[in-house]
């Protein structure tokens, strides 16, 4: 057996290679066909260990999340709040929309549903998304485009909502006009200082 | 063995028998623990006639939808939009609150994020809820309180959007206040044409 001089280098690879393989285990078969057993031969790692370190399938997906949570994400800064705010919409759909992005972020919404651990864990990471999104309606405030009073999470919360509404609730197509208009439906809201 | 001298009479008393079981078990056991055995069980129907007209557990979900989606919706009619559609975003936050309705249109939510066919009639069951609720956009035009170009139904989609976004993505509670707030941005947005 391989003794490190870094255990927690060796530990980090290890724990790097089984997330990576999960993301690919949930890509090809969602949440539904993800396995402590297949993910543990995906990424090299014998599946007592996989089991001793994150116990179930539910613990892989939260761990999973609170890499994807870390994440840097592209806020738009486009000079106004309208095209901002459309532009934060526009990633949510284009992420669902993306070949290889789109079946991992679904199968995190639907492992939540399902599981009380990967709710927690998805609470956790939208959290930090609203918290970053919410840069856009801040700057809006600054610049005076919004009243200051306004509640930039709940301006993102609204902006959002219809997209992931359609997709994982009424299950309808949305198309970039429906996410544009989600996105204007925020903002005059937010102007009209109902959030 | 009975002879019925209506049999669609004996088809629709065993139709509803399976379908309460179905509801009782969601509620019991959620998505995940629905099987046609217990189903079968629970309606004293045997499991052969329920796996030959149901096929599986995603065909007794979308059976039951079909009942859910055809049984009347108490729209709210408060004499103005503002309370009317609060009154619409108020019976969908109560309706998962409520202890015994609630897990049962959990199960459906999670049921259509993890099964194609319980998507579909989802689907429909959302497109008749819709069109039900948007009767009080279609009031608020006539009163003249709404442009005669409102998107009805998107009214109500961006009404309600929030709401389920709390609950079923961000996982977040959701209070009287932030239903209402919902609405109210639905109903701004509706008033600035964005709608």
């Amino acid at each position: 057996m391989e003794t490190s001089r870094r255990p927690g280098g060796r530990s980090a690879r290890v724990r790097d290679a089984v997330r990576q393989a999960t993301l690919a285990e949930l890509a090809e078969h969602g949440f539904r066909g993800l396995t402590v057993e297949n993910v543990a031969a995906r990424a090299g790692v014998h599946k007592t260990t996989v089991y001793r370190r994150w116990g179930s399938a539910e613990g892989l997906i939260s761990d999973a999340l609170e890499l994807a949570g870390g994440e840097p994400w592209p806020i738009p800064d486009t000079g106004g709040v309208e095209g901002d705010l459309r532009g934060v919409v526009q990633l949510v759909r284009s992420g669902f929309a993306d070949p290889e992005l789109g079946p991992v972020s679904s199968a995190f919404v639907a492992a939540a549903v399902q599981s009380p651990e990967a709710a927690r864990a998805l609470h956790d990471f939208f959290a930090a998304r609203h918290d970053q999104s919410a840069e856009v309606v801040r700057r809006a405030i600054a610049r005076g485009e919004l009243p200051g009073g306004v509640d930039a999470r709940e301006v993102i919360r609204v902006a959002v909502a219809p997209v992931y509404y359609r997709l994982f609730v009424a299950h309808e197509p949305v198309s970039e006009q429906d996410a544009d208009r989600a996105a204007d439906a925020a903002l005059a809201a937010a102007r009209a200082g109902v959030l």
